[in-house]
């Protein structure tokens, strides 16, 4: 029986297939900056950086001790110490020159440099000082207790690699081994066009019958979380020369242009209209067999693209995880460190519809060893609620078609666990 | 045999026992701003936060159809359809009122108000239009593919707790509910002494022998990560009254001050010395069964803490990671989120010393369908670069031995994991 389609789809691409139509069809490249090194914590390394000298830069006590010539104490024993004669002390910050000859030893403190002649240090745990004598009651090898110059770091070695997202500890690695200063991606600058006569800002919206824009916000922080920032979010009416006109500005401001609303099924669908218009616009997927999320879609103008997301939050959410994270994180060379997961049972059975791939919103919580998963609503895209109460995000592939009461599932975990079943579970 | 102890621990408490100590003697608060919903995107809600107004504001179509009276579908079928007449249509953002009666449909958008009389949406996919009228092959349920008003929120429910760190659907939840601003933690101020007459600051460092502060930059970062601001860092000589002056300085100026070297059981050891001086100092705990990092204490002055840890990087960040983070959480008000981790198997024995909580670094790889944990060396707590090279940390209890060769153990993810093992491995 013919039905008419209303500008509908007449199929669901595979999430897989867009995205790497998506991330191929963009080749934007991000701007580059450089930053004092403790200043570049969170952001993303644009070069290799390598190591411009040695660390440690000289040999050093990895203990507080006594520096000795490993040869003078090899019989040590708790039953017959070696003596030596302290011929001097070395603090970690001692730049004097110092150095030992045979019976003799140099008190010596973690870092200090080991003096010439001494090759190991013994711990004061097996020394005892009598005046300006010390027991030993313990052999120690050759080098032991010794940070040898550039065991650790050798000048050359590669500290941060283009992409690495620098995180306190390589803060350190720069620091000891000369580098003051790092080159970092620029943040990658969005463009944010809401369509919908009916929007208001969420700062004017005031009645009861008002309709908030709320994906836009959710994209400002959503963009701030992934390492981006807002150049602009705005409002336009459903007239496709004003949302052409605003992409056209987005695209001369920003790196990346996200729409929306507008490019679903129904008569109101103007952006894609919008976009066709603009020179050089190139259509890359739209819909996908995603849940929620199906109506999602992508265009590049010169490379840089156009992300139409649904206006529905949820359903937005989900697009910019399924788009939005990737591509920044191909733009800027990041590789994926996984995301927090864990085991859980589910309470309820779910299903999937044949050919999607489904998102569920569940809710964690422990019950003794357990921890239970709590399948929320998939369906309305609108439902926050879920999101706000839920705390972990179940996918399911499209050739699954769904899991059993009590099946095991890895879930990802968005915010801390419920200590036993909440209140609110029993709607 | 009796050994000189040159002010060495006697005992080392358990880890456990000097932070809950810690928390128990830290007694400052964080101070309060208010923010657009928007800026506070990554901050930790100060106050609970309820919704102001419903959310759905009113009935509206969960999917793009007709709107109908359900009971005039009831008999639907795809062999009998039953024919409605279209009356008007309703956009997602349409104020006009329009109602329909018996054998009336509207044509309806997804966000659409529910015109009045009816009381469910026939989705596209089982209607046909037919000029002004439409064809329905099914029926539907009341309130089917209809979103409530307030069925998502309502006014009152609670959308931030204390303590919660702010996410992007935070915010689509506060812009819908009619929330504009809220009340967040001020990021709290760290004051770092970083203490040793050998210490040169990063930016100056230049001759081969300088030792490079870079706990210091270390700490500036971490405080960064965790959502606290460094008021300054400063290296300080190792003479007792300036130390004390910079941690005074530091009680004035910041929440927490943390200082770096001199605790350890080296004769240098002057911050313990150097806090007991300060009227109304308090001892928390000060020696730890931890590995690398046994050496860290705390003091606090009036509820305000002095963490003091080790100089030596690797020992400074497992300092921060089991003492300052829990207290800047705790401060917060913020659950814990389950960190990234990965079951692997490891790929040499790891001993653990007897009653001491260590912290192995390790490269994680993945070959075939296995994840790998390549434990590099504990000792020599100077040891950047198996941070930098390690991707995970194995945290070993203090009631464990050690784990053997192909143990299955659970590590702590912080870097993304090697595809295939990498070069450096076999050292």
């Amino acid at each position: 029986m013919p039905r008419q389609k209303l500008k509908g789809f007449t199929s669901f691409e595979s999430v897989e297939s867009a995205l790497r139509k998506f991330l191929k069809a963009v080749t934007i490249e991000p701007d580059v900056e450089t930053l004092d090194i403790v200043d570049a914590v969170g952001r993303v390394a644009s070069h290799q950086v390598k190591a411009l000298r040695d660390y440690p830069p000289f040999d050093r006590a990895a203990m507080d001790g006594f520096a000795v010539r490993s040869e003078d104490v090899i019989s040590a024993s708790e039953r017959e110490p070696v003596e030596l004669r302290v011929v001097g002390k070395v603090e970690a910050g001692s730049r004097e020159y110092v150095r030992i000859g045979e019976g003799e030893a140099v008190m010596i403190f973690t870092g200090g440099r080991i003096p010439e002649g001494a090759d190991a240090v013994v711990p004061f745990e097996y020394s005892t000082l009598l005046g300006d004598h010390v027991l030993v009651f313990k052999p120690v090898p050759k080098y032991g207790n010794v940070s040898r110059a550039g065991e650790d770091l050798h000048a050359g070695d590669v500290i941060l690699e283009r992409g690495t997202v620098i995180r306190p500890w390589h803060i350190t690695a720069l620091a000891e081994s000369g580098v003051t200063k790092v080159k970092v991606f620029k943040p990658l600058r969005i463009a944010i066009v809401n369509t919908g006569d009916e929007l208001r800002d969420y700062r004017q919206a005031r009645g009861k019958d008002e309709v908030v824009n709320s994906s836009g916000p959710l994209i400002e922080g959503y963009a701030k979380e992934i390492g981006c920032v807002t150049t602009w979010s705005r409002i336009v009416r459903d007239d496709v020369n004003e949302v052409r006109a605003a992409i056209e500005k987005g695209l001369r401001d920003a790196d990346i242009v996200i729409t929306t609303g507008g490019s679903s099924i129904g008569e109101k669908d103007l952006v894609p209209e919008a976009v066709e218009g603009i020179p050089g616009s190139e259509l890359v997927f739209h819909g996908v067999n995603l849940r929620p999320g199906r109506t999602a879609g992508a265009y590049v103008v010169n490379g840089k693209p156009i992300l139409m997301l649904s206006g529905l939050p949820v359903a937005c959410f989900i697009g910019l995880e399924v788009f939005l994270k990737p591509l920044v994180r191909k733009l800027y060379g990041v590789k994926e460190v996984p995301e927090p997961t864990v085991r859980a049972r589910l309470t309820r059975k779910v299903a999937n519809v044949v050919g999607f791939r489904s998102y569920y919103r569940v809710v964690l919580y422990s019950m003794g060893n357990v921890i239970y998963a709590e399948p929320l609503r998939l369906t309305g895209s609108g439902i926050i609620s879920t999101l706000i109460r839920g705390n972990g995000i179940l996918e399911i592939d499209e050739n699954v078609e769904g899991y059993e009461e009590g099946s095991e599932v890895i879930v990802k975990v968005i915010a801390p666990i419920y200590k036993g079943k909440p209140h609110f579970i029993n709607w």
